[in-house]
């Protein structure tokens, strides 16, 4: 893995919920629309995998988006996501009815984002992460960012920072006879 | 942001319209076509963030496109795009009937190309832009050229320079917070 | 544009018939697959618009493929190919019947290709191209190699390399108020 | 072809069965959901000839995946790939009870991983096989990395090197008029 600052570390080790946006997060950032105005989505299967361990160790796992799509509802059920809000124009409503519920503080939330509608929430949680393709205002407001971009594998190197953090990551590598 | 020469943006300060090719500018130029003929088309989140804050800020949006697709016509609608021109073979005609619906000047508009069927709109407005991976004549007639290939954040670029030399850019970041 | 050598423009400068491979060559190499069996296709719009203006400027063209699919007939007819064989599993015979048909010598046709099943048809043509990322194999055996992928831009610059040769690029260039 | 190390064309001169993942080696871990939840997936040409290669020169054939598609039963049938285990959450029982039929051992089998849930089996395979985008784990874990990655030549790359190894190679070559 990467090298990352013992400071990210620490704050990746409070992490008890971590939130994704899903364009441009979770998928490349491409919209594929039909003649039928339906919208088809790709989300990669390592980034899928590692949403899967994150979860089995520990941490709860929510999505905001601003758009709204039944392929990211089917996508975000496949994987166990616990909290799935789509359609949220502002999404600091999302984010503090969700701390609300689960009475968690922002020095307990990880969230990732790749553009300004990102920007309010990532400016009030503790490990604040833009993909290595993110607009540039939100890689300067992140206190990380990811090597690989949106969609292809940003997400896999948040969740395997998180879990190395809490010291969950070898365990989950165990189980596949992997060695952190 | 990238650095822009002054001449650039004195001339991205005058812009009232902004006019953009849709295959190879709003989209990577991949022409996705189904087995009943029916055609699919990508575009890209944060291209689609930046014309909505454009437009917010004050600034006409108009697409002209030789191809036709009711996919095309469902992603300007749901993006609020002012005038959309589908079909046109000869692209100067749309253009000129566009400035004289409008009451603007060439030197009032910007237009962002990736070929030739684009060039003879270019070669009449102040602000023409190619997309990083034009055509090479394009690219060496237009007077900017964005850092980023079509479909994968060019338009984003186009949107925020203008917006910059207009003044207008740092109000709409401070919507989210973040500082120009 | 690129520098090609005298050879190949020497060589490009007899063409009268232009062949491509699809797979590979027309597109990225990637085959879209939906769930009923059905094949969904990507072509480039640069790449269409060399293939009209090369038509256009009075070169034959035509496809031969391996597979076979509605799409390609399709985008091929909407691009105004002369002469489209799919499902070909020996390419040597779809060319000799072309070549029989038209009256051509292999000396006066230029061939496009990206994988083995190309290499037979290539080794009889005078001008033999591989994509930027073709098989090893092809792109040894090819007189020229394009500087894009295939999918990408590698057909325009065939189509242009072509024209070139044969004096009629700069009337196509022309027509959009371009300069060669 | 990129200089392979003898050891490595040694494990390779042995295998008679190659066993394949389907996302993320097949294809490039891209997941295509349409809005009806169902999955489309994009195969690359020049991986599909490489198998179908692999296969005349008399090697078995396998695909072991995690997910379940009708998509990659059509494609691999196509391929003519003579087992396809699907839905396999654990992936040592299918090798198992493939090893089992065929009268195989694990000297004689290749494997092509790109994430932990191929990593049981790679551990147990003579010749273990990452792609270029592989999970670090697995990269470290493999024997062999191809210098493509998955769905985009990785597995081409495999299918020449096992046929060089067995000197199968030169005659599927000479059958297109190339020499190895």
């Amino acid at each position: 893995m990467n090298a990352v600052p013992d400071a990210i570390l620490t704050l990746a080790a409070n992490v008890r919920l971590a939130i994704f946006d899903v364009d441009g997060v979770l998928t490349n950032g491409q919209l594929l629309l039909g003649p039928q105005g339906e919208e088809l989505k790709q989300f990669h299967v390592r980034d899928g995998h590692g949403l899967v361990m994150l979860r089995e160790s520990g941490v709860t796992l929510a999505v905001i988006t601003g758009r709204k799509s039944p392929v990211v509802a089917a996508r975000m059920a496949e994987l166990g996501i616990h909290f799935v809000y789509q359609g949220q124009r502002d999404k600091l409503q999302a984010f503090d009815a969700l701390l609300a519920e689960l009475k968690l503080s922002p020095a307990e939330v990880c969230y990732v984002g790749d553009d300004l509608p990102d920007l309010p929430v990532m400016k009030r949680v503790a490990l604040s992460v833009a993909v290595a393709d993110a607009h540039w205002a939100i890689a300067e407001a992140a206190v990380w960012r990811t090597s690989l971009p949106g969609g292809q594998g940003a997400v896999r190197e948040v969740c395997e920072l998180v879990m190395r953090a809490r010291g969950t990551l070898a365990a989950q590598l165990a189980h596949y006879g992997a060695v952190a």
